[in-house]
């Protein structure tokens, strides 16, 4: 709390500029200093369904894994289902689970681990009440005001990765878009390049087979300086699968599963279950299978090395039915976002949800989409959110603007979750004796004891009066956006790295690059 | 249900222009054809302080009353306190409530009622689970895209109302927005004549004055056609008393809340509570004088008529310390707005909260506090959502674009009310068998039957793919809105009235406007 008043002191001090200033200063520093590094969720999740009602979506989806069950297109994945028990059928890949095999299986997985971070100050803990924000991850498209929408670029990657370090509130990164400028062999090179010079948080690999994991971790393994006996003992970055909805784990996804599990490393098994779609229609059945599919992604974690870290995710949301296309921050989604939580401490796993709206545009509509999606996700349990900054256009598009918006109601909601302290002082009867019936609290010693760190400071909310903010030129909340990024990047600080480490990590992109880079799905 | 799923059948029908022709055809009919008419909230209202802590608050709000009292300025109030064992000290007007003397006062006020409107069918049950939408409140200015920001007018007024009505997802009118080119003895005559004769939906008098109460009460009266004793034994409408924050309560708002009641409308009491202005700089403290002065005024209502409808109002917000500007849809904002909810369950009476923003444009930020303010209140236990729709600019303007966005964000919350059903038709296990692993679901007979009906479908919210939208002229949330509210205007219907009502309320309002109309405070 110290610190964190101390930061808040520092950036009320001169308004906008002056808080991304002093913001600069705290990141430059390096250390724990800022007010949201690490966020817990005090409320305790709202249920969409009862117990009862879960436990009869968590059976039905044991029922789906024994009678359907899953197409596995991986041989090594299939033999290791095999080995454990379920009933394999070679001739079309399908694995189904036989009843009270799987449960066990997910039982070994830790309910909480800790996310190292190249910068100890920026490990996390996942799981429990704790709530960790993360960047868009995977949009092939970048835009902003200034030069539009257009295909991701490297340069775009840098910059989103600078943005998403400078503000405190984003813990985790994704891949925010993807450097479509580097060719595929050496692309995984020139993300984790990005990643680690630019941040020290902790970072996303994808599962884009074998060579492009095992490049990945060796950068990240370097960055930490630690051997492979500590690294595989400690999770450094995440990756996420996928399932292919319905009822299918193709062969990079298993590779995924299988290679960072033996690595140690966190998997986030997510389901892409559009209802309607790749999923049931009702929200019901597509948490059914949400929950079939998971299971089954996870439990290959668990067989790979038990105990490995996983991450149960939820993506259910629901399609427009006139066009089929993907509908994101719906009320059905907020709904299956908060049910997602639920069924995920079913199997007391970690949660994983979504920031996500629709919009082609950083408008009010991505507001509003991305607000249903973040109080679905967050009052529902979610620990990790992935897509918490930038997401636009169903995640076709990595916004600038869109990451300040989400930065700002990120903010809003790490504050939300502080509940207020209840005690003598702040029950204020002393300042409602001093000020009395018709006066006011501006002078009050109750007040000038609190006032610079009393509430939340916005980023991007101008609370100005009509004529002052009309005489300024009516900045709308989008065009401010545009200038924030600016400026924050503007005042970026890239963070330390130890010179033998830069070299190291120079060194062996620049052996991976001649001996020809990695085969890619 | 039945007639839910046939509104919303018939809503899908042919995109946005069509949902909006199919509504005005649901509204010709008078009948609760929509979706929206009832809104009940089927989850537990989440708790920002324990049970422990919400005794505190009370019991502190308690000792506010008996110590430092509240400044009331009406002597006919002062009286009513008096006779009920307050101790009234005549020389400034303090009126102090000793230790045990308010709550027995409370517990007379029903926990429930109907809210009554000239047509039947839009009658509403307030308290409970039960939630209802209201209008903004208020606003001296008025604003759209095409005509800018400006003095509310009557012609402005009557456009509002007639929105409000098109609407089915708004229960309750407030005044939206202050007809300034109407003359104050007469505007009353104007503003009921507005609601009156463009909507059925329960509406709002203002407490200024007693000529203007009579007034607005003989009206609304005369158009259900009902007797006086009937009338005062059926709520009809209400007037919102706000406590003249700390601690005071002025002439005309004590008139209204005892003129109402003496009527049997239901008064609802709220605290203006902004923190670090007319309440302490703390949450706590802020809904410890919100708590006591709600009491105080609630208490009114019941010395006056045992048993009179009353609503407890929350409207702690905090404000800028920086200039002093009010803020609205904070992180705490939305922890006093989901605290208020159990503060007013700890008293046991409906609980009225707001969806406020202090944007100036109705852009982004317009949303995303919006979204912050509706989840702090709904999910808070809020029953009467007052500024549902419209509310801009913190309250000084009511905005056409922002109304459109708000019945938006309205109709999502309503439909996230509706948890999916779980049974074995919507667990879609037959749906799963039939599709199995890598199909998809578009065709499955599970969609076939329910494509139609199974999912919100927007009224605002654009969901086509980027080419198509920006092939179209790249438009915009708020422009989008812009082109809404026009085409609902065009689509609007007035609602039917008797020719005898009618011809009623017209020479009562000739009568009035020649006897010269009313005193106004």
């Amino acid at each position: 709390m110290a610190a964190r008043q101390g930061s808040k002191r520092a950036a009320r001090g001169g308004g906008r500029a002056g808080r991304l200033e002093a913001r600069a200063a705290e990141q430059a520093s390096g250390e724990r200093t800022a007010g949201y590094r690490l966020i817990r969720n005090p409320y305790p999740p709202m249920e969409i369904f009862s117990a009862d009602q879960i436990e009869t979506i968590h059976q039905t989806a044991l029922e789906v894994l024994a009678e359907i069950g899953i197409k596995v297109l991986l041989p090594e994945a299939r033999h290791m289902y095999r080995k454990a028990g379920a009933e394999v059928d070679e001739t079309d890949g399908k694995v189904r689970f036989p009843p009270g095999m799987i449960e066990p299986i997910l039982a070994m997985a830790p309910r909480e681990f800790t996310l190292h971070a190249r910068n100890p100050e920026r490990s996390l803990e996942i799981g429990g009440a704790n709530v960790a924000f993360c960047t868009v991850g995977g949009p092939p498209n970048v835009s902003d005001m200034d030069r539009g929408r257009r295909p991701g670029s490297l340069a775009d990657l840098n910059d989103f990765v600078r943005l998403a370090h400078f503000f405190d509130v984003i813990h985790i990164m994704a891949a925010a878009v993807e450097p479509l400028d580097v060719e595929m062999p050496f692309r995984h090179l020139e993300i984790a390049r990005a990643y680690l010079l630019y941040s020290d948080k902790p970072f996303f690999v994808y599962s884009r087979g074998r060579g492009w994991i095992a490049d990945s971790l060796e950068m990240i393994r370097l960055s930490r300086g630690v051997e492979w006996s500590q690294f595989e003992t400690e999770p450094s970055c995440y990756t996420v699968v996928n399932m292919n909805s319905p009822l299918q784990l193709d062969v990079p996804m298993g590779e995924g599963i299988i290679d960072m599990a033996r690595a140690g490393q966190p998997t986030v098994v997510t389901p892409f279950t559009l209802a309607g779609a790749m999923a049931p229609i009702t929200i019901p059945g597509a948490l059914v299978q949400q929950h079939a599919e998971a299971m089954a992604g996870l439990a290959l974690a668990q067989l790979v090395r038990p105990g490995a870290p996983v991450v149960y995710g939820g993506f259910t949301s629901n399609v427009d039915m006139r066009s089929g296309a993907p509908a994101f921050g719906t009320p059905e989604y907020a709904q299956a976002a908060a049910a997602g939580g639920q069924l995920a401490r079913r199997l007391a796993l970690p949660y994983r949800s979504s920031n996500v709206n629709a919009s082609n545009a950083p408008d009010a509509q991505a507001a509003y989409e991305s607000q249903m999606s973040l109080w679905g996700a967050l009052m529902g349990g979610c620990n990790w959110l992935l897509h918490g900054a930038g997401w636009l256009e169903g995640g076709l598009t990595a916004s600038f603007e869109k990451l300040i918006m989400d930065v700002e109601m990120l903010q809003m909601m790490a504050e939300f979750f502080r509940p207020p302290q209840v005690s003598k002082a702040t029950l204020g009867l002393d300042a409602m004796r001093e000020v009395g019936p018709g006066g006011h609290f501006f002078g009050a010693a109750h007040t000038i004891e609190r006032y610079d760190r009393a509430f939340y400071g916005p980023v991007l909310s101008d609370w100005r009066n009509f004529e002052t903010w009309r005489d300024s030129g009516s900045v709308d909340a989008t065009r401010r956006a545009n200038r924030l990024w600016k400026e924050a990047l503007a005042a970026y600080q890239e963070p330390a790295m130890e010179e033998t480490v830069r070299d190291q990590l120079g060194d062996f992109i620049e052996r991976r690059k001649s001996e020809g880079g990695v085969e890619v799905y």
